[in-house]
């Protein structure tokens, strides 16, 4: 039975991608789109500028965009995605949750709320649990689900699947693409032939989201991993995929052959968007790379490689697609993962 | 009084390096280019193909290349730059030496044996020292000395500047331009809208030349510094100025404050082609950037900014022009400095 | 029932499109792979350093790559793709042809002979007959068609449908995509933060191709098209898609409109590999761009737009892909024509 | 004696250029520096986000930067530079020109205007004389002077050089450089592995301005050339420098080496900046290209290259740094005319 979804902030480069990954979606059915009052009134091929390489869907264009508030958004919507900018969602999600509306969001308010679950479903699907917590605290009726920052879900799985081990310290330096900044979020003449070693609030993402997602909930509260993090974050002339170097280090020694193993073998989840295996460990040192390898899994693949001994623990790269399995594609699955759940 | 010096393997991308370098210094008079065979009776406007953008220097394109072997040479040259391939350099450097010439290499071989000095003037002159043990025990009238690879001499003079903390584990990624593979060493279908983590080798000449120029020399032997090393090596679409990220851990507890007046307060020497400051740590977290960067101190000064505190010590951002201060820049300090020290 | 073909120079970059274009071919079947001698024996997935973004083939991976000569090619394959260099191809193809195998080849050699049809199948596929001509004259049992070089290709639909109106003059300019030079063949130093303004040969064939691609062939002899061609050709730092900006003189007045509707009306053929509608033409001015549109038809469509009049005509913009429509997918599609008029 | 000047919109792309430019001028003093609202007050190093790769000149990190208005510019200032955008530039020049000031103009408003001289100083020096025109009609005391657009003023120094074998059709393509549209003018995911074959308004800045700079004053008239030029602009993704490719019919035949020899020699003035030879040409057919050639003359000379024969005249590429010779630089050597003729 399919199930009603809205986009909050639909016509964004995030927005687009819900689009498009929505358009064959077994049982998600698009019904609501909102953006700025601007657009209001708009049908939604008027309203957005279009930069999906592929043709915008042709009912979709013809849709009407609403403005960003409940009253604006049919009651027979079931689910909301959210990728608004998030001192807007700050503004805005509490007035859906309060009406009843589920909303999964990609923004990044609220993702290190105690009362709030930041979930990769592969990871930590338990954590959902969390709103009934958020539910007693906060009176509402919704629901509200994060999913965390483009450059921690590309580390996250295989810190987890490495977590068997003992995560003691973590360090990490990431090569960003320039769409994790929004279509213009970073000019050319900053880019070309450069690289930028800044990316405002980045790195205390990296370093607080991953162990609030591999930490403890008991029910009652969430308690963080105690491993340290240190993140270094450059944005370099690539167009789509995050690379990052992370070095590793465990309380039990790991060899390469085992941590690849623990990545190959680490546990599935059984929904539509999750790629058959989650993390893909190329043998190939020279591997992954962002425009050979983002597309993997439809962008929802987690690629590693080049793991190897260092005196400490371990160092090796991985990859995911930063504005599907790093963005629009993280809160899809954390969608259906609350259909499955049985909270839609 | 000037000293007549030649390059071996003057076509390449660094020979060409080399002859802009030279074209205005004030002691150094170029008086041999050496190439392989068939550039040999050319002159050099001939053989080389010119990718330096400004024109060749119009008395070194006329003058003749020859063969690369000693005989070739006029007995007059006091000093020889290589910039020859590392196979190619094992096999010609040592006739070179018991020839009697003085050679400052840039090329890889040779760099971790115990009796070469590596080295970089503001950082280890001392290891010069070592062209006594290395005469001693090889026969040469000349003397080897190398300079270090481009990702590790972009990161070693903040890593000096820091020892007096007392180094302990150093975790390093680099964001490495194109150029440092030689003129098409990486191809554009590799590079263009994406991003590469592995360079062969690269690697472990880091975690192995970084201890090597941070060591003790006692006048007989020389220990490598007892830190760890490791580093992740990243190719990406830059053209010029390798950008790294180190994660330094340290005996004592080091503020970001005392870590930036260590570097800015390094020591420097008095070379002409020394910056007037080995290192210039800015304020502005989003800098250094390889394009905006690469060229300060002509080229040879080495930036760095970003310094953060971190849970086990700190963490921040290094730059250097690959090709000047990573590579013919570094060959040619080394030369200065053998003069100064009379070893010609 | 399948056509079983081969692959001449499959290992290269075009090579590596052939067998992508031919994973779901309908009914083309693939039977057999040669290369150089290097490789022969060697399993395809061992030979062919694979650079397409998305997996190799399992069962081709598995082939034996043979040497390319007749003797190697099992004797019931049908059709002969080609994409060897043009000297090699100039060497082997006349064997394959006396031996009485179909090649559709996309190598440059012999495009211009006037006995060998230089066909796109939706322009001039009546050129085919030519097939007479060369067997009559060269003793061939077999038969040679070519397709045209990737700038030429991307041109040539456009001037075909603005032809009714009488081509008189056209001056063309191009921006070429990287991957046209083969996956070595530029390199990042040459192209990063630039662009060359000549690429060896290029300009004549677009000159001379495009004049016998829109030429009349009477049964006998094919007389090339009148109209005068003048190009220049660019490379610019873009991976894939051509794009060319084309002034075009006619005896006719032209409007816009009449030139977008002789483009979009352009008749089409019914083969497997042609898009439903050969020319997309764009209403938006800043259309076509090589990496929102070269993936148009699954690389096989040629996009328009920026259609205006100038005094002496009309100037617009064309796109097409140049591995796809521009190599690989031009001699399948000329295959399929091969197939359908029966030469095979 | 110095001449004391100041920059109308100092803080942008542009006028950051003029300040580097300005750095070591022997006769021009900087002496006011106007912007927005928004930063008059401060000093310039706090208003401009100084994005040049050599740092801010200390002297004028210091000046305080004052609103857009004549009463803010002190009077002893002799020579304006506008680099405002083009809208503020319509409103705001003419008070300053009420006020006596002469203004030398890179904005683009009223460069067609049939009193203001739009000048090349090595091109048309002698329209000028409009101001005379100008100043009767308007009633100015000062006097207002343009240059042309950063894509025209490449070109027209070669059709300058040919016009003496009588211009009649020109076609030209561009492949402009991302600086061109300012320093947020182009974002990274609209040009990475791409190119825009459409800038707004360019095309007919190129076919107007072209032909008043060729075109004659008769000491009361100026008449446009008769010459037809049609021009399509392209985005590149490069820093900069524009290439183009020009075709163009005369009136006489001309061979390549004749046209070569015509752009070789073509008469040059003795101002500070304009590079000791106007047009360089190139015997290589794969020059000018941007990276290499653009800093030629300090960014201000002409490259050309390529010179071939077409059917109907000739084709040939050239090339201009677009933010020196065709922008900052562009209006300070109409300042140094000004100087020089005594206007100033």
């Amino acid at each position: 039975m399919a199930v009603r979804v809205g986009i909050l902030g639909a016509t964004g480069a995030v927005g687009q991608r819900f689009i498009q990954l929505l358009e064959n979606h077994p049982t998600f059915e698009l019904a609501a789109l909102t953006a700025s009052e601007a657009s209001a009134g708009k049908t939604y091929g008027e309203a957005a500028k279009w930069r999906v390489n592929a043709p915008i869907p042709e009912d979709v264009a013809e849709m009407t965009v609403t403005e960003t508030a409940p009253e604006a958004v049919p009651d027979d919507v079931d689910l909301l995605f959210s990728s608004l900018p998030s001192g807007v969602a700050a503004d805005v999600e509490p007035g859906f949750l309060h009406e009843g509306y589920v909303v999964s969001s990609n923004s990044s308010n609220d993702r290190m709320a105690p009362d709030v679950p930041l979930t990769i479903p592969e990871v930590n699907p338990g954590h959902l649990e969390l709103i009934e917590v958020q539910r007693d605290e906060r009176g509402w009726d919704g629901a509200l689900v994060k999913n965390p920052n483009c450059s921690t879900i590309t580390m996250v799985p295989t810190l987890a699947a490495l977590d068997r081990f003992g995560l003691e310290n973590v360090h990490v330096s990431t090569l960003q693409a320039v769409s994790g900044a929004g279509y213009s979020g970073v000019t050319s003449m900053e880019i070309i032939d450069n690289a930028v070693p800044h990316i405002g609030g980045e790195e205390s993402k990296m370093e607080t989201e991953s162990r609030k997602l591999l930490g403890d909930f008991d029910g009652a509260e969430l308690s963080l991993h105690e491993m340290d993090v240190a993140a270094s974050c450059n944005r370099i002339p690539t167009l789509d995929g995050h690379l990052e170097n992370v070095f590793a280090e465990t309380a039990e020694d790991v060899s390469p052959e085992d941590a690849a193993e623990a990545m190959r073998d680490y546990p599935n989840v059984d929904l539509h968007s999750s790629p058959e295996q989650l993390i893909h460990v190329f043998e190939d040192p020279s591997r992954p790379q962002p425009r050979l390898d983002r597309e993997r899994g439809n962008g929802m693949q987690i690629s590693a490689g080049g793991i190897q001994e260092t005196a400490g623990g371990l160092k090796y790269n991985c990859l995911a697609h930063n504005t599907i399995r790093g963005a629009a594609g993280a809160s899809l699955l954390n969608g259906e993962l609350l259909v499955e759940e049985g909270y839609i």
